[in-house]
Protein backbone atom coordinates (compact mmCIF):
# COMPACT_ATOMS: atom_id res chain seq x y z
CA UNK A 1 0.00 0.00 0.00
CA UNK A 2 1.20 3.52 -0.33
CA UNK A 3 1.65 6.25 2.15
CA UNK A 4 -1.51 7.39 2.11
CA UNK A 5 -3.42 4.30 1.77
CA UNK A 6 -1.50 3.30 4.95
CA UNK A 7 -2.00 6.62 6.87
CA UNK A 8 -6.08 5.96 5.63
CA UNK A 9 -6.88 2.14 7.06
CA UNK A 10 -4.46 3.98 10.48
CA UNK A 11 -7.79 6.72 10.46
CA UNK A 12 -10.21 4.21 9.92
CA UNK A 13 -8.90 2.09 13.02
CA UNK A 14 -8.96 5.24 15.14
CA UNK A 15 -12.07 6.00 14.33
CA UNK A 16 -13.52 2.06 15.32
CA UNK A 17 -11.78 2.67 18.27
CA UNK A 18 -14.25 5.88 19.37
CA UNK A 19 -17.39 4.64 17.35
CA UNK A 20 -17.44 0.79 18.43
CA UNK A 21 -18.13 1.52 21.99
CA UNK A 22 -21.65 3.26 21.10
CA UNK A 23 -22.65 0.91 18.91
CA UNK A 24 -25.76 -0.94 20.57
CA UNK A 25 -24.50 0.58 23.99
CA UNK A 26 -26.83 1.77 25.82
CA UNK A 27 -25.40 4.96 27.73
CA UNK A 28 -27.72 7.78 28.14
CA UNK A 29 -30.88 5.59 26.98
CA UNK A 30 -33.14 6.37 29.76
CA UNK A 31 -32.73 10.85 28.78
CA UNK A 32 -33.00 9.81 24.76
CA UNK A 33 -36.57 11.99 24.66
CA UNK A 34 -34.94 14.86 26.58
CA UNK A 35 -33.68 18.09 24.84
CA UNK A 36 -30.60 17.47 26.05
CA UNK A 37 -30.48 14.24 25.74
CA UNK A 38 -27.51 12.06 25.18
CA UNK A 39 -27.16 10.74 21.00
CA UNK A 40 -25.37 7.88 20.92
CA UNK A 41 -25.13 8.03 17.13
CA UNK A 42 -23.85 11.71 17.29
CA UNK A 43 -21.43 11.61 19.81
CA UNK A 44 -19.69 8.80 18.23
CA UNK A 45 -19.74 10.74 14.71
CA UNK A 46 -18.21 14.09 16.54
CA UNK A 47 -15.92 12.50 18.46
CA UNK A 48 -14.51 10.05 16.01
CA UNK A 49 -14.10 12.93 13.28
CA UNK A 50 -12.03 15.08 16.00
CA UNK A 51 -9.61 11.42 17.07
CA UNK A 52 -9.31 11.64 13.03
CA UNK A 53 -8.57 15.81 12.78
CA UNK A 54 -5.86 15.21 15.36
CA UNK A 55 -4.14 12.14 13.71
CA UNK A 56 -4.45 14.41 10.55
CA UNK A 57 -2.77 17.22 11.90
CA UNK A 58 -0.05 15.88 13.60
CA UNK A 59 1.55 14.12 10.35
CA UNK A 60 0.51 16.34 7.45
CA UNK A 61 -0.68 19.52 8.80
CA UNK A 62 -0.72 21.14 5.55
CA UNK A 63 -3.55 19.05 4.26
CA UNK A 64 -6.85 20.27 4.47
CA UNK A 65 -9.99 18.47 5.99
CA UNK A 66 -13.75 17.99 4.94
CA UNK A 67 -15.81 16.55 7.58
CA UNK A 68 -19.57 16.55 8.38
CA UNK A 69 -19.52 17.53 11.83
CA UNK A 70 -16.72 19.87 12.09
CA UNK A 71 -17.04 22.00 8.30
CA UNK A 72 -13.70 22.60 6.75
CA UNK A 73 -9.94 23.30 6.74
CA UNK A 74 -8.24 24.51 3.76
CA UNK A 75 -10.37 22.66 1.35
CA UNK A 76 -8.01 24.22 -1.36
CA UNK A 77 -5.07 22.33 -0.49
CA UNK A 78 -3.13 19.95 -2.93
CA UNK A 79 -4.04 17.13 -0.14
CA UNK A 80 -7.22 17.31 1.44
CA UNK A 81 -8.83 14.28 3.24
CA UNK A 82 -12.76 14.18 3.18
CA UNK A 83 -14.46 12.36 6.28
CA UNK A 84 -17.97 10.96 7.40
CA UNK A 85 -17.17 8.90 10.16
CA UNK A 86 -20.64 7.33 10.62
CA UNK A 87 -22.42 6.98 7.28
CA UNK A 88 -25.71 5.42 7.63
CA UNK A 89 -26.86 7.19 11.38
CA UNK A 90 -30.63 5.61 10.91
CA UNK A 91 -29.29 1.90 10.65
CA UNK A 92 -26.33 2.91 13.52
CA UNK A 93 -29.50 4.12 15.47
CA UNK A 94 -31.21 0.67 14.60
CA UNK A 95 -28.63 -1.98 15.83
CA UNK A 96 -27.79 -2.87 12.10
CA UNK A 97 -24.20 -3.57 11.56
CA UNK A 98 -24.02 -1.84 7.83
CA UNK A 99 -23.26 1.76 9.15
CA UNK A 100 -19.49 2.28 7.94
CA UNK A 101 -16.93 5.06 8.41
CA UNK A 102 -16.19 6.63 5.18
CA UNK A 103 -12.63 8.38 4.59
CA UNK A 104 -11.16 10.16 1.40
CA UNK A 105 -8.44 11.40 0.27
CA UNK A 106 -8.74 14.32 -2.68
CA UNK A 107 -5.43 15.19 -4.18
CA UNK A 108 -6.19 17.89 -7.04
CA UNK A 109 -9.24 17.79 -6.93
CA UNK A 110 -10.06 14.10 -7.43
CA UNK A 111 -10.87 11.50 -5.14
CA UNK A 112 -7.22 9.30 -5.04
CA UNK A 113 -7.61 7.16 -1.77
CA UNK A 114 -10.62 5.40 -0.10
CA UNK A 115 -11.74 3.45 2.50
CA UNK A 116 -14.89 1.93 3.78
CA UNK A 117 -14.77 0.90 7.25
CA UNK A 118 -17.34 -1.55 9.36
CA UNK A 119 -15.67 -1.94 12.58
CA UNK A 120 -18.25 -4.02 13.75
CA UNK A 121 -17.64 -6.63 11.05
CA UNK A 122 -13.97 -5.62 11.19
CA UNK A 123 -14.11 -4.79 7.81
CA UNK A 124 -11.81 -2.53 5.85
CA UNK A 125 -12.42 -1.83 2.12
CA UNK A 126 -9.69 0.14 0.68
CA UNK A 127 -9.18 1.36 -2.86
CA UNK A 128 -6.40 3.50 -3.84
CA UNK A 129 -3.38 3.87 -6.27
CA UNK A 130 -1.78 0.45 -5.25
CA UNK A 131 -5.25 -1.34 -6.32
CA UNK A 132 -8.37 -2.34 -4.04
CA UNK A 133 -8.69 -4.92 -1.04
CA UNK A 134 -10.56 -6.10 1.71
CA UNK A 135 -8.85 -6.47 4.91
CA UNK A 136 -10.25 -7.92 7.74
CA UNK A 137 -8.58 -9.52 10.91
CA UNK A 138 -5.08 -10.11 9.40
CA UNK A 139 -6.91 -11.03 6.29
CA UNK A 140 -6.10 -9.42 3.11
CA UNK A 141 -8.64 -10.09 -0.10
CA UNK A 142 -8.29 -8.11 -3.40
CA UNK A 143 -11.30 -6.30 -4.34
CA UNK A 144 -12.91 -7.26 -7.99
CA UNK A 145 -15.89 -5.74 -9.86
CA UNK A 146 -17.90 -8.76 -11.57
CA UNK A 147 -18.81 -8.65 -15.48
CA UNK A 148 -22.32 -8.07 -15.43
CA UNK A 149 -23.52 -7.37 -19.64
CA UNK A 150 -27.45 -6.72 -19.30
CA UNK A 151 -28.88 -5.01 -16.68
CA UNK A 152 -31.77 -7.60 -16.57
CA UNK A 153 -28.94 -9.89 -14.79
CA UNK A 154 -27.93 -7.15 -12.05
CA UNK A 155 -28.16 -6.82 -8.61
CA UNK A 156 -29.34 -3.95 -7.78
CA UNK A 157 -29.55 -0.96 -4.22
CA UNK A 158 -30.41 2.10 -3.53
CA UNK A 159 -30.82 2.74 0.37
CA UNK A 160 -34.73 3.89 0.86
CA UNK A 161 -36.78 5.08 -2.34
CA UNK A 162 -38.24 7.62 -0.24
CA UNK A 163 -34.71 9.60 -1.13
CA UNK A 164 -35.89 10.17 -4.00
CA UNK A 165 -38.05 13.22 -5.59
CA UNK A 166 -40.49 12.22 -8.01
CA UNK A 167 -38.70 12.14 -11.66
CA UNK A 168 -35.93 10.03 -9.75
CA UNK A 169 -38.58 7.74 -8.01
CA UNK A 170 -40.08 7.09 -11.41
CA UNK A 171 -36.56 6.03 -13.37
CA UNK A 172 -35.31 4.23 -10.15
CA UNK A 173 -38.39 2.11 -10.23
CA UNK A 174 -37.94 1.44 -13.96
CA UNK A 175 -34.50 0.66 -13.31
CA UNK A 176 -35.49 -1.43 -10.56
CA UNK A 177 -38.17 -3.42 -12.98
CA UNK A 178 -35.42 -4.13 -15.45
CA UNK A 179 -32.65 -5.59 -12.62
CA UNK A 180 -32.63 -9.41 -11.94
CA UNK A 181 -32.40 -8.30 -7.57
CA UNK A 182 -33.06 -5.32 -5.78
CA UNK A 183 -31.36 -4.63 -2.25
CA UNK A 184 -32.97 -1.97 0.00
CA UNK A 185 -31.27 -0.36 3.58
CA UNK A 186 -27.58 -0.71 2.61
CA UNK A 187 -25.95 2.78 2.89
CA UNK A 188 -22.49 3.01 1.50
CA UNK A 189 -21.64 -0.52 2.40
CA UNK A 190 -23.82 -1.57 -0.70
CA UNK A 191 -20.83 0.38 -2.93
CA UNK A 192 -18.15 -1.95 -1.05
CA UNK A 193 -20.23 -4.50 -2.09
CA UNK A 194 -20.10 -3.40 -5.76
CA UNK A 195 -16.20 -3.54 -5.52
CA UNK A 196 -16.49 -6.98 -4.01
CA UNK A 197 -18.14 -8.47 -6.89
CA UNK A 198 -21.05 -9.08 -5.00
CA UNK A 199 -23.46 -6.31 -6.35
CA UNK A 200 -23.27 -4.51 -10.36
CA UNK A 201 -25.40 -1.40 -9.24
CA UNK A 202 -26.42 1.46 -6.95
CA UNK A 203 -28.25 4.54 -7.55
CA UNK A 204 -28.80 6.90 -5.09
CA UNK A 205 -28.98 10.67 -4.63
CA UNK A 206 -28.95 13.56 -2.49
CA UNK A 207 -25.67 12.45 -1.72
CA UNK A 208 -22.99 14.94 -0.24
CA UNK A 209 -19.16 14.92 -0.85
CA UNK A 210 -18.87 13.15 2.51
CA UNK A 211 -20.64 10.29 0.93
CA UNK A 212 -19.69 9.24 -2.40
CA UNK A 213 -16.06 10.80 -2.15
CA UNK A 214 -14.85 7.74 -0.41
CA UNK A 215 -16.74 5.53 -2.91
CA UNK A 216 -15.02 6.32 -6.13
CA UNK A 217 -11.27 5.31 -5.39
CA UNK A 218 -12.70 1.72 -4.09
CA UNK A 219 -14.93 0.87 -6.85
CA UNK A 220 -13.01 2.41 -9.73
CA UNK A 221 -9.53 0.28 -8.25
CA UNK A 222 -11.52 -2.70 -8.01
CA UNK A 223 -12.18 -1.93 -11.90
CA UNK A 224 -16.26 -0.37 -11.83
CA UNK A 225 -17.04 2.68 -12.31
CA UNK A 226 -18.64 5.60 -10.03
CA UNK A 227 -20.52 8.77 -12.23
CA UNK A 228 -23.50 11.23 -11.91
CA UNK A 229 -26.88 10.83 -13.31
CA UNK A 230 -25.35 12.43 -16.95
CA UNK A 231 -22.53 9.95 -16.73
CA UNK A 232 -19.90 12.78 -15.80
CA UNK A 233 -17.66 13.09 -12.36
CA UNK A 234 -19.56 13.28 -9.35
CA UNK A 235 -20.46 16.53 -8.30
CA UNK A 236 -22.76 18.65 -6.51
CA UNK A 237 -25.82 17.46 -8.04
CA UNK A 238 -25.77 14.64 -5.21
CA UNK A 239 -26.70 11.68 -7.67
CA UNK A 240 -24.63 9.05 -8.09
CA UNK A 241 -24.31 5.58 -10.00
CA UNK A 242 -21.99 3.10 -9.11
CA UNK A 243 -21.84 0.41 -11.08
CA UNK A 244 -18.96 -2.70 -11.06
CA UNK A 245 -19.52 -3.50 -14.98
CA UNK A 246 -19.15 -0.20 -17.48
CA UNK A 247 -21.73 -1.47 -19.76
CA UNK A 248 -24.39 -1.00 -17.58
CA UNK A 249 -23.67 2.34 -17.44
CA UNK A 250 -25.83 2.94 -20.60
CA UNK A 251 -28.52 0.88 -19.61
CA UNK A 252 -28.94 2.93 -16.56
CA UNK A 253 -28.84 6.21 -17.50
CA UNK A 254 -31.27 5.80 -20.68
CA UNK A 255 -33.52 6.27 -17.54
CA UNK A 256 -31.58 7.98 -14.77
CA UNK A 257 -30.82 10.78 -17.12
CA UNK A 258 -34.39 12.24 -17.46
CA UNK A 259 -34.10 12.73 -13.79
CA UNK A 260 -31.01 14.05 -13.73
CA UNK A 261 -30.10 17.42 -12.08
CA UNK B 1 -29.59 -22.89 29.07
CA UNK B 2 -32.87 -25.77 28.74
CA UNK B 3 -31.71 -29.20 27.17
CA UNK B 4 -33.67 -28.19 23.92
CA UNK B 5 -32.07 -24.72 23.90
CA UNK B 6 -28.35 -25.99 23.97
CA UNK B 7 -29.18 -28.50 21.26
CA UNK B 8 -30.76 -25.55 19.05
CA UNK B 9 -27.33 -23.61 19.37
CA UNK B 10 -25.54 -26.73 18.57
CA UNK B 11 -27.73 -27.25 15.10
CA UNK B 12 -27.07 -23.49 14.45
CA UNK B 13 -23.72 -23.99 14.66
CA UNK B 14 -23.72 -27.58 12.68
CA UNK B 15 -25.94 -24.89 10.13
CA UNK B 16 -23.08 -22.22 10.08
CA UNK B 17 -20.31 -24.76 9.01
CA UNK B 18 -22.18 -25.67 6.03
CA UNK B 19 -23.36 -22.08 5.10
CA UNK B 20 -20.47 -20.00 6.16
CA UNK B 21 -17.95 -21.13 3.01
CA UNK B 22 -20.63 -20.46 0.28
CA UNK B 23 -21.18 -17.29 1.83
CA UNK B 24 -19.02 -14.70 -1.04
CA UNK B 25 -17.72 -17.55 -2.15
CA UNK B 26 -16.70 -17.98 -5.90
CA UNK B 27 -17.27 -21.76 -6.76
CA UNK B 28 -19.66 -22.25 -9.83
CA UNK B 29 -19.67 -18.51 -10.44
CA UNK B 30 -18.77 -18.91 -14.17
CA UNK B 31 -21.60 -21.14 -14.83
CA UNK B 32 -24.26 -18.93 -13.07
CA UNK B 33 -26.50 -18.40 -15.90
CA UNK B 34 -26.82 -22.07 -17.07
CA UNK B 35 -29.70 -24.23 -16.53
CA UNK B 36 -27.64 -26.85 -14.68
CA UNK B 37 -25.80 -23.72 -13.23
CA UNK B 38 -24.26 -23.75 -9.30
CA UNK B 39 -26.30 -22.14 -6.91
CA UNK B 40 -24.52 -21.29 -4.11
CA UNK B 41 -27.48 -20.54 -1.95
CA UNK B 42 -29.42 -22.78 -2.82
CA UNK B 43 -26.26 -25.50 -2.22
CA UNK B 44 -25.92 -23.74 1.14
CA UNK B 45 -29.63 -24.11 2.26
CA UNK B 46 -29.92 -27.49 1.32
CA UNK B 47 -26.83 -28.87 2.36
CA UNK B 48 -27.20 -27.12 5.85
CA UNK B 49 -30.82 -28.49 6.20
CA UNK B 50 -30.24 -31.84 5.30
CA UNK B 51 -26.63 -31.67 7.88
CA UNK B 52 -29.41 -30.41 10.98
CA UNK B 53 -32.08 -33.31 10.02
CA UNK B 54 -28.76 -35.73 10.22
CA UNK B 55 -28.10 -34.27 14.17
CA UNK B 56 -32.20 -34.34 14.86
CA UNK B 57 -32.22 -38.12 13.59
CA UNK B 58 -29.28 -39.14 16.12
CA UNK B 59 -30.20 -37.33 19.10
CA UNK B 60 -34.72 -37.05 18.80
CA UNK B 61 -35.36 -39.99 16.47
CA UNK B 62 -38.69 -39.36 17.42
CA UNK B 63 -38.92 -35.85 16.84
CA UNK B 64 -40.45 -34.11 13.91
CA UNK B 65 -38.53 -32.14 11.18
CA UNK B 66 -40.33 -29.31 9.12
CA UNK B 67 -37.78 -27.46 6.27
CA UNK B 68 -38.22 -25.01 3.56
CA UNK B 69 -35.71 -27.81 1.76
CA UNK B 70 -36.69 -31.22 2.15
CA UNK B 71 -40.10 -30.66 3.52
CA UNK B 72 -42.45 -32.26 6.46
CA UNK B 73 -41.67 -35.85 8.39
CA UNK B 74 -43.99 -36.55 11.36
CA UNK B 75 -45.30 -33.06 11.49
CA UNK B 76 -47.57 -33.92 14.57
CA UNK B 77 -45.27 -34.85 16.78
CA UNK B 78 -45.14 -33.70 20.33
CA UNK B 79 -41.69 -31.90 19.60
CA UNK B 80 -41.32 -30.57 16.24
CA UNK B 81 -37.99 -28.93 14.39
CA UNK B 82 -38.60 -26.12 12.01
CA UNK B 83 -36.23 -24.84 9.95
CA UNK B 84 -34.95 -22.22 7.57
CA UNK B 85 -31.05 -22.88 7.27
CA UNK B 86 -30.38 -19.38 5.11
CA UNK B 87 -33.66 -16.54 5.60
CA UNK B 88 -32.58 -13.97 3.31
CA UNK B 89 -31.68 -15.80 0.37
CA UNK B 90 -31.58 -12.45 -1.39
CA UNK B 91 -29.41 -10.91 1.08
CA UNK B 92 -26.80 -13.70 0.75
CA UNK B 93 -26.56 -13.75 -3.04
CA UNK B 94 -26.19 -9.89 -2.60
CA UNK B 95 -23.16 -10.50 -0.11
CA UNK B 96 -24.74 -8.56 2.75
CA UNK B 97 -24.39 -10.44 6.03
CA UNK B 98 -28.00 -9.75 7.22
CA UNK B 99 -29.33 -13.54 6.02
CA UNK B 100 -29.96 -15.87 8.90
CA UNK B 101 -30.29 -19.36 9.86
CA UNK B 102 -33.86 -19.92 11.82
CA UNK B 103 -34.49 -22.77 14.06
CA UNK B 104 -37.01 -23.14 15.90
CA UNK B 105 -38.55 -25.90 18.11
CA UNK B 106 -42.37 -26.52 18.73
CA UNK B 107 -43.51 -28.32 21.23
CA UNK B 108 -47.29 -28.92 21.80
CA UNK B 109 -47.84 -26.95 18.67
CA UNK B 110 -46.33 -23.43 20.01
CA UNK B 111 -43.10 -22.16 19.26
CA UNK B 112 -41.02 -22.71 22.50
CA UNK B 113 -37.43 -22.46 21.44
CA UNK B 114 -36.32 -20.14 18.35
CA UNK B 115 -32.91 -19.28 16.84
CA UNK B 116 -31.86 -16.41 14.69
CA UNK B 117 -28.18 -17.05 14.00
CA UNK B 118 -25.73 -15.26 11.45
CA UNK B 119 -22.52 -17.17 11.27
CA UNK B 120 -20.60 -14.08 9.64
CA UNK B 121 -21.25 -12.02 12.35
CA UNK B 122 -20.93 -15.17 14.78
CA UNK B 123 -24.31 -13.92 16.31
CA UNK B 124 -26.52 -16.49 17.79
CA UNK B 125 -29.56 -14.80 19.27
CA UNK B 126 -31.20 -17.28 20.97
CA UNK B 127 -35.11 -17.35 23.13
CA UNK B 128 -36.55 -19.89 24.76
CA UNK B 129 -37.83 -21.51 28.44
CA UNK B 130 -34.55 -20.26 30.26
CA UNK B 131 -34.70 -16.67 28.72
CA UNK B 132 -33.57 -14.63 25.93
CA UNK B 133 -29.78 -13.99 25.35
CA UNK B 134 -26.85 -13.16 22.48
CA UNK B 135 -23.98 -15.77 22.39
CA UNK B 136 -21.45 -14.13 20.43
CA UNK B 137 -17.98 -15.88 20.57
CA UNK B 138 -17.24 -16.43 24.42
CA UNK B 139 -19.38 -13.55 25.05
CA UNK B 140 -23.52 -14.29 26.07
CA UNK B 141 -25.49 -10.79 26.87
CA UNK B 142 -28.80 -10.60 27.67
CA UNK B 143 -31.42 -9.65 25.49
CA UNK B 144 -34.32 -7.66 26.46
CA UNK B 145 -36.93 -5.08 24.48
CA UNK B 146 -36.94 -1.55 25.30
CA UNK B 147 -40.02 0.64 26.23
CA UNK B 148 -42.08 2.40 23.19
CA UNK B 149 -44.99 3.60 24.29
CA UNK B 150 -46.05 5.63 21.12
CA UNK B 151 -45.75 4.41 17.31
CA UNK B 152 -44.37 8.01 16.68
CA UNK B 153 -40.96 7.08 18.55
CA UNK B 154 -40.41 3.94 17.07
CA UNK B 155 -38.12 2.66 15.22
CA UNK B 156 -39.86 0.00 12.50
CA UNK B 157 -38.98 -2.13 9.82
CA UNK B 158 -40.03 -4.72 6.58
CA UNK B 159 -37.77 -6.25 4.54
CA UNK B 160 -39.34 -4.64 1.05
CA UNK B 161 -42.36 -2.87 0.31
CA UNK B 162 -42.80 -4.41 -2.73
CA UNK B 163 -44.01 -7.87 -1.32
CA UNK B 164 -47.29 -6.44 0.04
CA UNK B 165 -50.57 -6.30 -1.88
CA UNK B 166 -52.57 -3.22 -2.54
CA UNK B 167 -54.22 -2.66 0.85
CA UNK B 168 -51.06 -4.55 2.57
CA UNK B 169 -48.98 -1.96 1.39
CA UNK B 170 -51.95 1.30 2.08
CA UNK B 171 -51.55 -0.10 5.54
CA UNK B 172 -47.67 0.16 5.84
CA UNK B 173 -47.69 3.25 4.38
CA UNK B 174 -49.41 4.81 7.10
CA UNK B 175 -47.60 2.83 10.05
CA UNK B 176 -44.59 4.24 8.67
CA UNK B 177 -45.51 7.87 8.21
CA UNK B 178 -46.76 7.81 11.76
CA UNK B 179 -43.00 6.39 13.41
CA UNK B 180 -39.97 7.70 14.00
CA UNK B 181 -37.69 5.94 11.37
CA UNK B 182 -38.15 3.26 9.43
CA UNK B 183 -35.27 0.46 8.02
CA UNK B 184 -35.61 -1.65 5.25
CA UNK B 185 -33.92 -4.73 3.85
CA UNK B 186 -33.27 -7.06 6.92
CA UNK B 187 -34.88 -10.10 6.87
CA UNK B 188 -35.32 -11.78 9.95
CA UNK B 189 -32.49 -9.78 11.21
CA UNK B 190 -34.97 -6.78 12.16
CA UNK B 191 -36.62 -9.54 14.55
CA UNK B 192 -33.40 -9.68 16.22
CA UNK B 193 -33.21 -6.44 16.86
CA UNK B 194 -36.43 -5.99 18.67
CA UNK B 195 -35.61 -8.81 20.83
CA UNK B 196 -32.33 -6.25 21.80
CA UNK B 197 -34.18 -3.22 21.96
CA UNK B 198 -32.65 -1.16 19.01
CA UNK B 199 -36.36 -1.69 16.54
CA UNK B 200 -39.56 -1.23 18.08
CA UNK B 201 -42.01 -2.67 15.52
CA UNK B 202 -41.59 -4.97 12.60
CA UNK B 203 -44.54 -5.98 10.19
CA UNK B 204 -44.24 -8.29 7.35
CA UNK B 205 -46.28 -10.27 5.21
CA UNK B 206 -46.17 -13.89 2.74
CA UNK B 207 -44.35 -15.37 5.92
CA UNK B 208 -44.18 -19.06 5.95
CA UNK B 209 -43.85 -21.13 9.36
CA UNK B 210 -40.11 -21.78 8.71
CA UNK B 211 -39.75 -18.10 8.17
CA UNK B 212 -41.52 -17.05 11.75
CA UNK B 213 -41.68 -20.17 14.20
CA UNK B 214 -37.68 -19.18 15.63
CA UNK B 215 -38.83 -15.48 16.03
CA UNK B 216 -41.55 -15.91 18.60
CA UNK B 217 -39.26 -17.53 21.29
CA UNK B 218 -36.52 -14.90 20.50
CA UNK B 219 -38.76 -11.42 21.08
CA UNK B 220 -41.38 -13.07 23.17
CA UNK B 221 -38.45 -14.30 26.10
CA UNK B 222 -36.91 -10.58 25.43
CA UNK B 223 -40.73 -9.55 26.70
CA UNK B 224 -42.38 -8.60 23.38
CA UNK B 225 -45.23 -9.72 21.36
CA UNK B 226 -45.83 -11.80 17.72
CA UNK B 227 -48.70 -11.58 16.39
CA UNK B 228 -51.00 -12.02 12.94
CA UNK B 229 -52.79 -8.71 11.41
CA UNK B 230 -55.96 -9.46 13.87
CA UNK B 231 -53.76 -9.44 17.23
CA UNK B 232 -54.05 -13.11 17.40
CA UNK B 233 -50.95 -15.88 17.81
CA UNK B 234 -49.24 -16.26 14.52
CA UNK B 235 -50.99 -18.48 11.40
CA UNK B 236 -51.14 -18.90 7.95
CA UNK B 237 -52.10 -15.84 6.99
CA UNK B 238 -48.27 -15.12 6.77
CA UNK B 239 -48.99 -11.59 8.14
CA UNK B 240 -46.60 -10.77 10.89
CA UNK B 241 -46.71 -8.16 13.73
CA UNK B 242 -43.79 -8.05 16.41
CA UNK B 243 -43.15 -5.38 18.92
CA UNK B 244 -40.95 -4.96 21.87
CA UNK B 245 -43.98 -3.60 23.68
CA UNK B 246 -46.93 -4.75 23.12
CA UNK B 247 -48.61 -1.39 23.73
CA UNK B 248 -47.40 -0.50 19.83
CA UNK B 249 -49.83 -3.19 18.87
CA UNK B 250 -53.10 -1.93 18.77
CA UNK B 251 -51.72 1.42 17.43
CA UNK B 252 -50.30 -0.25 14.55
CA UNK B 253 -53.40 -2.65 14.11
CA UNK B 254 -55.72 0.27 14.05
CA UNK B 255 -53.86 0.69 10.31
CA UNK B 256 -52.86 -2.90 9.85
CA UNK B 257 -56.32 -5.01 10.15
CA UNK B 258 -57.79 -3.00 7.83
CA UNK B 259 -55.49 -5.78 5.78
CA UNK B 260 -55.93 -8.70 7.49
CA UNK B 261 -56.11 -11.47 5.63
Amino acid sequence: MTEFESFAVELAHAAARVTLPFFRSDIGHEDKGGAKGFDPVTEADKQAEAAIRRLIAERYPDHGVIGEEYGEDRPDAEHVWILDPVDGTRAFISGLPLWTTLIALRTGGKPTVGVIAQPYLDEIFIGGPSGARLLRGQTETPLAVRACEHLTEAVISTTDPNIFNGAELGAWTQVRAAARLARLGCDAYAYAMVAAGRMDLVAETSLKPWDWSALVPVIEAAGGRVVNWRGEAPDGSGQILAVGDERLIDQALVTLRRAAA
